[in-house]
């Protein structure tokens, strides 16, 4: 009676592997990257999908847009420097502006659960309009839906975006290139950590508020400089680590990055220690990975230098070899020690619900 | 130390009314009317939201595009004809179609409850996209986020979507004017009563499925012969009354309607009668209204009745008057009685969660 005559078709993640959802699957690590890669995208395969970036790009009449959707279940839904609703304002903004486009319109879908008090649901969308407003955006659409007590967990909201693309560059995976120097825009580790301090009741010396910080300005103003940018990535779930190789995975490429200059807080690294967190996948949500041709790299670094959300950015790597046949894309890291390791996603889940 | 700089502001929902989130806020009637029209809708306030319209309508160089949001939070996730995925995508397609435009591109977030069956999953992807590649829209951007056991009901999903309206009318509900004429596109009542019935455990004499259906292809046909449409609206959460009450008050239009002629299958009009529920509030998926000209409306019937989704349209009502000052909207119903009574918005929660 019901919708199942899609049940012929044999589920494509094998029942023996994993037949339920666990909290990993939406941790940003390998068993996201399977979920998507095996089931969700091969389903609904097309060319923009397969571009595999933060947001689609789609063309209109002489228009070019960007198109971009996330969800939000970050728990606690207060935490030092921001809320859900800044969270999500700026993670739909930060995706737009990885695809290059200036932000314009979202729409904002909330998920509430019976008994939310209406004074916390008044805070986050208060909070929602001051981001959109700082970054220029417009909330112009949108829903409202309430689930049972228990049912839910406070709020969920969920933003989708769209962008204009000013520029005839194509600023995704696929435009990487043997050569390209790796900038990082500044210090990482904060947002995870700010989160999980809550929730492990940790206090620090020096609060450690999240990153969370709308990047289209930073963006833009690279673009205004004409650098030749070939890819950017924010570095949220799975942090800087899954950022790098999911890119490469994406371009077969084969990166290599030191850890000497990626620029740690003290008192980051320093929780990171006390969690057993490793900083390079813990997720943040004001910092990006910029790939541009090494002639352009001293420009890109001054630009970033005189923005106040670049003011740490710092050359991290190169991108070695790209599109080889045989390479399913790797990134190697030599280490302060001197030594040489490969960068692998995580299988398990570092930091449940971060964002 | 969280984002607390906006507890200044007074909630606009005075704590002494509803101090928190109950079910009937997301019940589609005057409670979550209250939480849209005095809280989100105010605060993220701009001319493309205040049109009021199932989705917001932008431009960019010639282009003239449609954007909408829908939030589903259905249960059981499935029920007869459909699933909380078939739905997901024809509720964004709808809503992209009732502004006029031709669907082009799709996003979809999932939250996922730890737990979930895999396979439970994969159904509803599959078919997802089985309604997409129907309706001829691309599911090309999304996210996926998984909640603890018990923070979530198993799937949530989110949609949004992007369409492109390739004529010049404006169709929402401020285009009205008194004298148009009010097309029903077919009998109502089946999506609600489908998933009560699953809930209740009732059985029917001859089954009632979903009417969930993909508008699109119907709104097309009216616009390619040239059917100087008003408004549309598709008869979702709240149904026929809410959505005439809603346009109403959006366009302070008073509008008369006639029970009579409403197509209700018998078996609809029992279930409704056991259940205690008024077949005028009960959610539908795949039923509109149209408001056209009444020089249209023997070509408008015409070609509703030349489609399969259109083949029970009838006139069910006229706009009396539009935009007098004193009105706040009206919708008066000559009942089969032949009583004249005023129609408003549900107070409470007729269905809870049935999209």
């Amino acid at each position: 009676m019901a919708d199942q005559t899609d049940m012929t078709l044999q589920c494509p993640i094998p029942i023996t592997e994993h037949d339920q959802i666990q909290l990993a699957h939406g941790g940003g690590g390998r068993l996201t990257h399977q979920l998507i890669e095996k089931m969700i995208a091969p389903e609904f395969d097309n060319p923009m999908l397969n571009v595999r970036h933060d947001g689609a790009v789609v063309s209109f009449d002489r228009a070019k847009l960007a198109f971009s959707a996330d969800s939000f279940v970050v728990q606690p839904l207060f935490f030092p420097g921001g809320n859900i609703g800044t969270l999500a304002v700026t993670g739909t903004v930060n995706d737009l502006a990885m695809c290059g486009a200036r932000p314009l319109y979202m729409s904002a879908g909330f998920i509430l659960e019976e008994g939310l008090p209406m004074q916390t649901l008044w805070q986050v969308i208060q909070s929602m309009q001051r981001v959109a407003k700082e970054a220029g955006v417009h909330i112009i659409t949108g829903d409202t839906k309430v689930v049972d007590r228990g049912k839910g967990d406070g709020i969920f909201i969920h933003t989708s975006g769209i962008g204009i693309i000013e520029h005839p560059i194509s600023i995704n995976p696929l435009s990487i290139q043997a050569g390209d120097a790796i900038v990082l825009s500044g210090d990482i580790g904060r947002h995870g950590i700010a989160i999980m301090g809550v929730r492990e009741g940790l206090t620090f010396e020096g609060a450690i508020e999240t990153d969370c910080a709308c990047l289209s300005g930073l963006v833009q103003a690279l673009l205004d400089a004409h650098i030749e940018i070939h890819c950017l990535r924010d570095l949220t779930r799975g942090g800087l680590a899954t950022a790098l190789i999911e890119i490469a995975e994406a371009a077969r490429a084969e990166i290599s990055m030191n850890e000497a200059p990626i620029p740690i807080r003290e008192n980051v690294r320093g929780a990171c220690e006390i969690l057993g967190l490793d900083p390079l996948y813990v997720a943040n949500e004001g910092r990006f990975v910029a790939f541009v041709p090494e002639k352009h790299l001293v420009k890109t670094l001054e630009i970033m230098h005189a923005h106040p959300l670049g003011a740490d950015a710092i050359e991290i790597g190169k991108v070695d070899t790209v599109g080889q046949a045989a390479s399913q894309g790797m990134v190697t890291m030599k280490t302060q020690l001197g030594t040489s390791r490969v960068i692998d996603m995580l299988s398990g889940e570092q930091l449940p619900r971060i964002c």
